[in-house]
């Protein structure tokens, strides 16, 4: 039978044969970690290769996702289908699953994509909510996995650690088990060059668990994650490693860390390893006792479908977990609405919304980063979420916005619950990374952003947006949604709720009139944008504005109007949608610019780049190119020419022009 | 003689008014640390009120910003020329430099705007960085101060908070001072809600020193301060206080934090703390111990500036602190380049400029967020910064991108250093709130962003900016640059170093030819953008393009010429400058749109969202509107269409159908 450390060399020889191949990555990771991962994937990780999507396992997280040879080598060696030998071979090209980063949408068995350093540590916090969350609702019965993580310094360097670390020590999530990396070494050389700092009395002092072993020793971890798994709190078990080990001449230095080793290095590691095969074979009894390991939780597996079966609410969490969203409070809400309108800002019609959605979807999960009574996240019946009661539906997650919205992507990818969290539109700059992640990887999460303009008023220039819209839009795999009244912010939120990727919802914290008075046959802000209003005599105008302004380019709209100027008012809260819909549909609602008889005119509180798609360039773009100010909203609007007569005379001033030329 | 508590209630009342008058605003804060604040504005802080620019005074960071009534009531009562008592009065309105977070370009006093979380200490570590650096070459006669910050939790438990203090005890600043505002409270209520953390152990962990008092003792506070300024260690004190002290009914509640008590409760303050003054006045016993506090460091001020006047090395001080910048490297540096021209990567053109600038510039300051070897940013006669000497001039920030902006936002603002740091593009997600700040406060940084496209390759989507160069052109008051080779690269420094604000340099992995090969009587590249080739043909397209794209515009070119279509190639490093050109200059370079005889086509390797501000809506724009891929980078260029091939194809098809439609 093979020994550890030999399963765990095979583990060392992919990814050094697999980096050579691909003259690029990082082998020093993984042969540094072997004996860990091996300890852990053949002794406790509760996983089955055969059925990676079992909901009951244990989730493994590589926070360092550059060492992503460690989870390729250690999928392939335990039966999952994906990598193959040939997927290995083919390392960070363009034809394999095996990105240079662990990538979730490329194979099964990576549950969440990592490389930007510290979040897959910030995910997997939202993982173990996931489990505690659902385990007190279901049982143990039918809940009760671990979330593992690899993690490197620079996962525990990174500020978004510490909302993460706090988070976890916080809710007491006992289940949580990071491994970290101790190799002493970063891309720059040793960690002495930038870090000062006692590590594990850190952790303790956020109410974590701490163990520590050698990290190349599999017994020595295995004894040190059955201590971790034993402790109430969540733990880091510290494992001191050798980066690059094997590798004779490079071993325990920055050289091993992101370069390929060399022909010459690899063979002398070959030799040191007592590792005789050739590049990407691995030798039978290596192979049988991978695949042992990786069917080691059929029968757990099997057990737990069994039980499934018979619980009365298995289906339902089967339901849950695919995800299924019910947006049937749409229209008897919206009726309502219609019935007796509110003039309510944006962040209180969402609250509005949420109160509707909390009922009728149980699997939501709310917050805020510490903006609770701002960001109207928190409806009536919602009791908190608390290490004393996992079964509540709002967190507290502090002032850590970061730490949230990673925290979030966490619990989206676990399955089985939706989670949406506020902070200030500004404030996406500070989770803006977890934003972004989770775009990539498609994770349905709502990101609720209030006090979305200069709207917010006496802050200042800190708080208040200017470049956050467009900088967001520009995000592949994000919607946005800026909706225009109460009516407005119902359809987007069904509309995210609908969405299979992460959405964004900037509301206002000032009151807005509703506009929308009338039924509609759908739901309207599903297509991006649509006409409000369409111009009483020849349209010689298209006002586009969303959220707060829409309001205004109405008023705009009448003064063009009594001006004898037919004006439409296009409401866009959605330009990512509404770049989506079909050329017909677009074209009926901004029709061709080449037609330069109509003048289309943009309206926004904040940045005008990016508004001439919509207008054209000879188009006029109101908004506000350059930072806010402090004072009371109204004084504001005005100070920067957002009000409607400011703007009607822009216009009148800009057809006469045109007239002219 | 008034005691320090009454000058502390003084305080109390200017806070509970202003917010009251404004009805909006924070009064719990400086309620609360107005004790605290006495004893470090009567006893220990370095500074003359008349001369709030003096280089060598101590430093007050406010970074709960939010509390700035603490710091408008400290500066107006110790005798700085504003806020004046109307400035007060019109807290929070437009005509006041008293705006709802302190912004340092509204008043002297206020050394860094505050407001966002977590960012005025992390700056502080910049400014205290700075001063040792200064030290170190100056000796104590010219430079010899200290950094006092203010902070609250949500300072403490921003991610930032991490890299701060992990920065901070690693280069063992002890001069820096955190006066830790303990009152238990956040926005949602008690901290109990989102934390359970020993601070003081973690600060421990990390290398601080720590000490614990009354913060409403104003002499425990002062016996605190003496500890802290004795131990090596930066310090943090805890100050145990009672969020809104005074206000009997809502003090030690979140009720005080951000919003105005009320007339009763002012009016139960009032009493509550023996203050029978009308709002907005103070009694003269009160006022004279302020004033002849605020003048206390006269002398050492006066003794200062005989000193800098008597020492050899004064004036080159002065020098330095003014900020004069010699840019007489570059035109030599050209003329080499066009000598011996250079195929390199731009960020190693950047690394080359940077030999240039740091011979020039003894105030640069280097530094990478551990990625020193791929950054280049480490030239040769560097020496590295540490605790053993802080005379170095290149810092290894560790894994800490937004601690690294946020220390550089803060040394810029000390004075007499430049500082430039370095990580990869795509994680000015990162650092982005701190890029931000900078960007309003208009520090003289410079963020060198290397690996700018997914010409990086490999290393896959997570590490490849596809809408950062949008989002950050977007942001006001931050200049970007994307420099096509290495004489551009080197214009590019040039501007960014003779500019005013922070800049921003988008730098390439992959190797790029020297495109410009003659000498221009200007900087072409701070006009933003120019004309690189003109057509050779009547001119039928203008191909706009960045960076690594313009070499890939210029072979599109050759093949429409080729085709017998003219074609210019317009360069555009900085899409900000561009846009500041005069008219004239912009329509040379780009004649209108509205001549639909030219199509203009841009291409850059990342979104096209914006793009359209140059080409026009019936341009086309190359680039890339979705997330990247692992691969190397020729695969990828090839996989995306950004080869000149199929540009050059794509461009023959439009003009084709352009000229059927």
């Amino acid at each position: 039978m093979a020994t550890q450390r030999r399963l765990a060399n095979a583990i060392r020889a992919l990814a050094m044969d697999a980096v050579e191949a691909a003259n690029s990555g990082h082998p020093g990771m993984p042969m540094g970690m072997a004996d860990a991962a091996t300890a852990l994937f053949t002794r406790h990780l509760k996983y089955d290769a055969a059925y990676p999507h079992w909901p009951d396992r244990d989730r493994f997280i590589l926070s360092a996702g550059h060492g992503s040879m460690l989870i390729y080598a250690l999928l392939h060696l335990t039966g999952y289908e994906r990598p193959t030998m040939d997927d290995i071979r083919n390392f960070r090209k363009i034809s394999s699953p095996c990105a240079g980063h662990p990538e979730n949408f490329m194979m099964a068995g990576v549950e969440t994509t990592t490389g930007p350093l510290g979040q897959g540590l910030a995910s997997a916090v939202g993982m173990a909510i996931a489990e505690r969350h659902l385990n007190a609702i279901y049982g143990d019965e039918l809940v009760d996995h671990r979330t593992y993580v690899v993690a490197g310094d620079g996962c525990l360097m990174e500020g978004v650690n510490h909302e993460a670390v706090g988070l976890a020590g916080h809710l007491k999530l006992g289940r949580l088990i990071v491994l970290w990396d101790d190799n002493k070494i970063t891309i720059d050389g040793s960690t002495d060059l930038s870090r000062k700092e006692d590590v594990v009395a850190r952790h303790e002092a956020m109410g974590w668990h701490t163990v520590e072993c050698d990290g190349m020793d599999s017994a020595k971890v295995s004894k040190a994650i059955e201590e971790a798994i034993a402790d109430e709190r969540p733990s880091l078990i510290r494992c001191r490693t050798i980066i690059g080990y094997g590798a004779p001449n490079k071993q325990g230095t920055a050289a091993t860390h992101g370069a390929a080793l060399g022909a010459d290095e690899v063979a002398a590691a070959r030799k040191e390893l007592g590792w005789d095969m050739p590049p990407f074979e691995i030798p039978d009894d290596v192979s049988q006792a991978w695949r042992d390991a990786g069917s080691r939780g059929a029968k757990a597996r099997a057990d737990w479908y069994k039980r499934v079966e018979n619980s009365a609410r298995g289906s339902e969490l089967l339901d849950r977990l695919a995800g299924k969203i019910d947006n049937s409070w749409l229209q008897p809400y919206i009726d309502e609405l219609l019935a007796s309108p509110a003039k309510v800002a944006t962040r209180k019609a969402s609250e509005m919304a949420l109160e509707k959605i909390n009922a009728a979807l149980p699997q939501t999960i709310g917050g805020s980063a510490d903006l609770t009574g701002s960001n109207n996240t928190k409806t009536k019946a919602l009791v908190p979420l608390t290490a004393g009661n996992y079964g509540g539906r709002y967190i507290y997650y502090g002032i850590r916005e970061f730490g949230m919205a990673a925290a979030m992507n966490g619990m989206a990818q676990h399955g089985g619950v939706l989670p949406y969290g506020g902070t200030f539109l500004v404030f996406s700059d500070y989770s803006r990374p977890a934003i972004r992640l989770g775009a990539l990887m498609g994770a349905k999460v709502v990101h609720v952003m209030t006090h979305d303009s200069i709207g917010l008023g006496e802050d200042g220039p800190t708080h208040q947006p200017i470049e956050h819209l467009q900088s967001l839009r520009a995000m592949p795999g994000l919607t946005v949604f800026r909706p225009a009244d109460a009516v407005e912010t119902a359809e987007c939120w069904a509309a995210a709720l609908a969405h299979a990727g992460p959405s964004l919802l900037a509301l206002s914290r000032q009151n807005l009139p509703q506009l929308r008075r009338e039924a509609a046959s759908t739901n309207l802000c599903a297509h991006g944008a649509y006409r409000l209003r369409a111009a009483g005599k020849a349209r010689k105008v298209i006002l586009i504005a969303t959220g707060s302004e829409v309001e205004i380019a109405l008023d705009v709209a009448q003064g063009l109007e009594e001006n004898g100027i037919g004006a439409d008012v296009v409401s866009m809260p959605s330009t990512d949608l509404f770049d989506q819909q079909p050329d017909t549909y677009r074209e009926d609602i901004l029709p061709d610019v080449s037609n330069r008889e109509i003048l289309r005119v943009s309206i926004e509180a904040g940045t005008t780049i990016g508004w001439e798609r919509y207008t054209g360039l000879h188009g006029l773009r109101i908004g506000i190119d350059r930072f806010g100010a402090s004072a009371p909203a109204t004084d504001l609007y005005d100070h920067f020419g957002l009000t409607a007569p400011k703007i009607l005379s822009r216009v009148l001033d800009y057809l006469k022009v045109r007239e002219i030329a």
